[in-house]
């Protein structure tokens, strides 16, 4: 184990797959294609080593084990636009070092694979976690994806086929996951939790489910000048309030919650006319069912307070929602203490982004994710960051957690 | 006097000019030219009644009187786009109304003139009270007008030249308000003040003073998932904040003081970003100037205490600003008078639109407003109305006060 090659093999991507504005592996694209053949030449160095693409476009790296059941590790090579040299391709890589020691130990008790997932980002067609909804067999959505064109007027299909996916017969991934006993992806943490506890690395307890709502209020334009203030109705006040209550509305429900009034278009929006329309967007998550119920209760019982505090009228309409995924409590355990060998102290903490684990989870498979520290929370940019030495820690813990299933695999 | 003839008058030209979406009188158009002349035939049968337009295309209409001094009652014939029937053109047909009795009565001792004053409204060329504000000598953006084009790339100097107006002499304007000694206008009111009184008129004390800013709050991106409650910089809740509090600080102030938060622009804008810039359109009105002062300090410090509430920062900028205008006090009584014998009750008001009447008052001429009631307080859209039997009280208050000037001035 040299986790320092990691590192390395980081830059060296970054290199031939960035420029000055960041990362730019966008999926189904040139640069892309050069980062996956790239990987395939990291991986062709260790022995034993057997390559395939599946129907999704998924690429699998296989290490025979003593037993047909199958320890997954996985991550993404593909990026947003002008992206960071971390997210998603750190994944890859540690899991690149896992597989050299493996290797080199000799046969493993469990078939180990590695899995780089087609277009976790969804940067080009809007549509995440592609590769890996289809493995999981959640891709139903396949005849709106026909209709997806990215912002040059290319469809989706054709865009997929140039680089030999037929999205008919991407859910014959499925197949992939048949053997699967574990599934482990470390990922950047994309947010500032650790920092601010000065911790290197937390074990990831689940994803969060979500409600997103659109919130419309609506009241009567009215002029600036000639209107009395007890005349009006004024919907930016209605969207003003739900705005600020979100967050005791957080704080009640505790525990991880988070909501975010994402932004207000105000119409006319015009700086002589009271607001007629505010639409809202909110987005609340939480990692458990019940609590995030709770948020969307409350949220729409304080809406309507507002509403006729102000005489507004106030609409809801759910934009997306998700459930929350936990994650697998005995790999939690093996997680927490492989942390805990490295860098002394673990913390638990939940994912707010959605990542394939979330996807490889809802299929049924025990999985469970490492996250190391990102510098200042920053993600989806070139400034995003995370020290070499945290990083190298985090290859570590991915080690050292494929060990401790391993040996839990072995006959007594 | 027939007042209900004024009624039958706007109802003819509502038919002549109009269409099924409301009003199409937008100055320099060929609509508007058509309104122009069916004007000038109404009072080609007044005997003694001379026409000339200015350099700034003011149309004036003058009946000599014993003395040189001169009563000026004024209006435009001009609307937006989708207007009202009774917005500007109310105050010109009421004044024709006036004249006709005047020339009835014989040799009034002052000179009256009316005048249907070109493009208050603005609506091609965002430049409102052009005609007006030449002749009051006020008009100062000659240069910047010469840029400006409308929406069919035509300029504004092109424009105004198919209608016979050079912008270069538009200021020789001026000299047609030499011998003024009062100005009179009569309005309706677009907004709901005498509605909600249940009353027809009311007289108007002046024209609010304006503060017009943008106010900006910076904050920082942020993940909605990832980011904890306690670690955002959320730049809507400084906008959200200051669009409640602007509320108590008009009520402190008091007094008629009008704060509006006509509009707030988020970015990144999206559900799942925490907001890192918000960007909040103020207006504040208020007819004396130290309570305007003081609404701008008042939400200026409550935008720096919310700025530091919540970990942000706050830029004022001044979009605009005007001074309160005010209406002359003897012509404000006698107006009040007027109302008093034809309605029972006056109400005295402030104006929160600006009127063509504030540049002449501002040129140092005496001068006062009516309002007639506006339904449901609506202008600039076809729903504008107000009773038939209130535009007629409307007519004769306005022949009431301009008596009583006339009166005033007969000599002893």
């Amino acid at each position: 184990m040299t986790p320092s090659r990691t590192v390395e093999e980081l830059r060296e991507l970054r290199e031939l797959t960035g420029n000055e504005d960041g990362a730019q592996r966008v999926a189904w694209t040139d640069t892309w294609a050069q980062a996956r053949e790239w990987l395939s030449g990291k991986l062709a160095g260790i022995p034993g080593i057997d390559e395939e693409t599946d129907e999704a476009g998924n690429q699998w790296f296989t290490l025979r084990g003593a037993s047909e059941r199958t320890l997954l590790i996985g991550g993404h090579i593909d990026s947003v636009p002008n992206g960071g040299w971390l997210d998603g391709c750190l994944n890859v890589m540690a899991g690149v070092e896992v597989l050299r020691r493996i290797a080199e130990d000799g046969e493993p008790a469990l078939t180990v694979r590695l899995v780089n997932w087609a277009d976790e980002e969804g940067a080009r067609f809007g549509r995440s976690l592609f590769g890996s909804s289809a493995a999981a067999g959640s891709m139903s959505d396949q005849d709106e994806l026909r209709q997806r064109r990215d912002a040059d007027g290319v469809t989706l299909p054709d865009a997929i086929a140039a680089h030999g996916v037929d999205l008919d017969r991407a859910l014959d991934a499925q197949k992939q996951l048949e053997n699967a006993v574990a599934y482990l992806e470390l990922h950047i943490e994309q947010g500032p939790v650790l920092e601010a506890m000065d911790l290197p690395l937390g074990v990831v307890l689940g994803t969060f489910g979500v409600e997103r709502h659109q919130v419309t209020w609506h009241g009567q334009a009215a002029h600036a000048g000639s209107t009395p203030m007890d005349k009006r109705r004024d919907a930016l006040a209605g969207a003003a309030k739900l705005a600020l209550e979100i967050r005791p509305i957080a704080a009640q429900v505790g525990a991880g919650a988070v909501c975010t009034s994402g932004g207000v278009v105000t119409k006319p929006g015009i700086v002589t006319s009271v607001v007629e329309t505010a639409e809202q967007l909110l987005d609340q998550r939480h990692l458990d069912a019940g609590s995030l119920a709770e948020l969307l209760r409350l949220a729409k019982e304080a809406s309507e307070r507002f509403a006729k505090e102000e005489d507004l009228e106030v609409e809801w309409e759910r934009i997306w929602s998700i459930e929350p995924i936990l994650f697998d409590a005995e790999l939690i355990e093996l997680a927490d203490e492989s942390i805990r060998e490295v860098a002394d102290t673990s913390h638990r903490l939940p994912s707010g982004p959605l990542h394939d684990a979330a996807e490889v989870a809802r299929a049924g498979i025990p999985t469970v994710m490492l996250f190391v520290q990102s510098l200042r929370g920053l993600s989806h940019t070139k400034l995003e960051d995370t020290k070499p030495e945290h990083l190298e820690l985090a290859v570590e813990a991915l080690d050292r957690l494929t060990q401790k299933v391993l040996e839990r695999a072995r006959p007594e």
